[in-house]
């Protein structure tokens, strides 16, 4: 079979194979809930609180921090919607380049009677700090800010955004979905600098879809968002997803322990690739900010994204345009939008996500073709016109 | 490897193992997030497309009433707290044994706004009807009843209920969490009743632990719980657990298709099983009532059940006390106070579910032993007293 080049790391990522090995036992022999008081249910239990610890430490967490969710969808909705439900109504403001899953249970907050404020970003998809101190000026109740966004893997420098804006009392959440197992995270750290929840999930580094964590500082109160058992410290009931709960924390574990290298290589790697995109005369998105490794973001002069993406999927490469990754139904980016990119150069974005199994050859392979496609786009466009 | 005997299948299942096989080649060769537009992201869709099929098929309803959710208290949640945010706030009426996944969300919708009310239950753990009709009489906007209880199997007469509260114009949703793969269910015709909304879960019938379904009437809408990306009709976002969906799908096309010989099969050992439980004295809870095949809920005279619970498991019999499946801190069964049990009978109850591999072996060792544990146990208590 056929097995087109996957570089779409950023969108999810195939289970790692030795984390899919420490799932299996828990589908059948040891299928347990881990609820349950018998031998079946404690080794449920057990495999939990060790992928607990095992997220924590990836984290830079406390276990007792660790709440588990679904997903990463999950956990910001649990955050958002979940202190909204503890805080007097008030305003919440996000960055502009948030996720769906943080924009979308904002505006949900905001039509039960809060505000929603957008934090602007400049050209490099960086928050703008002046606009930042506008928003803490008038003292929100909630902000979210996330730590690298998934489409140009643009990094905020989240610890000075919340040691500015802890005077006003401000519960602040990041999303780190894109972080983990990309560059060092530590919310121990962070949390001294007063963020006070982070969001995270399996499926982007390695782990299993299913299951990802809100990391909440004790002493932040939020309402359950899936009530019932009374699972996970009374703030996420439901029967616990074993395997995907044990993928997660070996997939954490293998992600962190890999970390320094793996981010070196594709990092070099993701540097070829962007010296021969440039080359082409793409722009990159987010060149001049700090960014992760293995993200490329970029638009080739007037060929379209979702054209581009279609014919590289038939020369067999697996890249994502503008923002499909998060949304079921695409539209330009708002990510590109909010970064003052123009329309019209905002619909040729593509995104390059390098992963564990990235090549030297895939990267040439993918330059070689993308050339090759774009000189027959140009010329049909050429026809055209 | 010693295997205890389980026999604890209304908690969870192992994964059949041709679900398992149906599912893995989704953790890593197909691992595409399906909202990708290349052939990972296609084969991706397509997978979840089919299994949607196959979930709506063995639940009598349309695919496009299918709204996947990470498990049953996911299910529950979305429908009791998404119906209650877009409904004038007023009255929700829940029977008195809905699990907590139902009861704790009406709480909150509770807390913010609405008027909660317990429908109550007889003996035999049915709703009393004049209780309903006094319920209706009220105008609740919202009810929830579930089909089968997880305590003691006991089923309702929901298409009864639902055409009873038509007129009110309330939204009646069941729980059938515990009734899908071991009595026929067919939303179709509930839905003709009056049932609008059905909650689903993939680990209580030989699938994974991580998918459910709200089964929703499209005319009915409700506030997503998990808001982003616009996945499953705009009403839970988050990348789609590929996987479990996939193992849900098989899942309830084996189970259905099984559905009638199995159901006998079970049946006759259940009845084997509570032939010898009453002649060790036992009281069997919602003996009187229709109950779903696998299901024994009994006490022993002056025995504690957690006790036995511990010594069974002990003795290698994998079977639940009380509530403990549901919750995470198990307390005295809200479901035996409700059918009006004195406490001392509750504290005794044990909870045999048996599933497909359950034998007649099983059946007859699991008595042995508890007649022996029981000796013993009564021995102890003669002493101390
Ligand atoms: C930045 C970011 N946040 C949140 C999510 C959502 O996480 P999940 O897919 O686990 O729901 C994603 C990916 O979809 C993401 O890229
Ligand atoms: C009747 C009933 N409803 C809902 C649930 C919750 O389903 P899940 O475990 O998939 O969250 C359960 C089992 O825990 C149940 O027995």
């Amino acid at each position: 079979m056929f097995q087109p080049t996957y570089l779409d790391h950023n969108a999810t990522t195939p289970v790692h194979p030795a984390v899919l090995e420490a799932m299996l036992p828990y589908f059948s022999r040891q299928h347990g809930n881990a609820s349950s008081r018998h031998e079946y249910g404690r080794a449920a239990r057990r495999a939990i609180d060790e992928a607990r610890q095992r997220v924590a430490y990836a984290a830079g967490a406390h276990p007792t921090e660790v709440i588990f969710t679904s997903g990463g969808s999950e956990a910001n909705n649990l955050f958002i919607k979940g202190a909204a439900a503890v805080r007097k109504p008030g305003m919440v403001a996000v960055s502009a380049i948030e996720h769906p899953c943080v924009r979308e249970p904002a505006k949900q907050v905001a039509r039960a009677g809060w505000t929603l404020r957008e934090i602007a970003v400049d050209r490099d998809c960086r928050v703008v700090g002046a606009d930042f101190s506008a928003v803490l000026a008038a003292r929100p109740e909630l902000l979210s800010v996330m730590l690298a966004n998934n489409e140009t893997g643009v990094v905020q420098d989240v610890a000075a955004l919340a040691e500015e804006a802890r005077s006003t009392g401000a519960w602040f959440h990041t999303d780190a979905v894109q972080a983990l197992g990309k560059i060092p995270l530590n919310f121990r750290d962070l949390n001294g600098h007063g963020v006070h929840a982070m969001t995270l999930s399996a499926h982007k580094l390695g782990g299993p879809k299913g299951a990802g964590a809100l990391i909440l500082d004790k002493r932040v109160e939020v309402q359950a968002l899936i009530a019932g058992g009374g699972h996970e410290r009374g703030l996420r009931s439901g029967t616990e997803n074993v395997p995907a709960i044990v993928g997660f924390g070996l997939a954490c574990e293998l992600a962190t322990a890999g970390l320094a290298d793996g981010a070196a290589r594709v990092g070099a790697l993701r540097d070829e690739l962007e010296r021969g995109l440039v080359a082409f005369g793409a722009t990159i998105f987010g060149a001049g900010a700090v960014r992760l490794p293995n993200t490329v973001y970029f638009s080739l002069p007037a060929i379209d994204g979702e054209t581009l993406v279609g014919k590289l999927d038939r020369a067999g490469y697996a890249v994502a345009s503008g923002a499909a990754c998060s949304s079921a139904n695409p539209e330009a980016s708002h990510v590109l939008l909010a970064m003052g990119v123009d329309a019209a150069l905002a619909r040729g974005a593509v995104r390059v996500s390098l992963g564990a199994a990235s090549s030297t050859a895939d990267v040439r392979g993918f330059l070689a073709t993308l050339g090759e496609t774009a000189r027959q786009l140009n010329r049909m466009t050429a026809l055209v016109h």
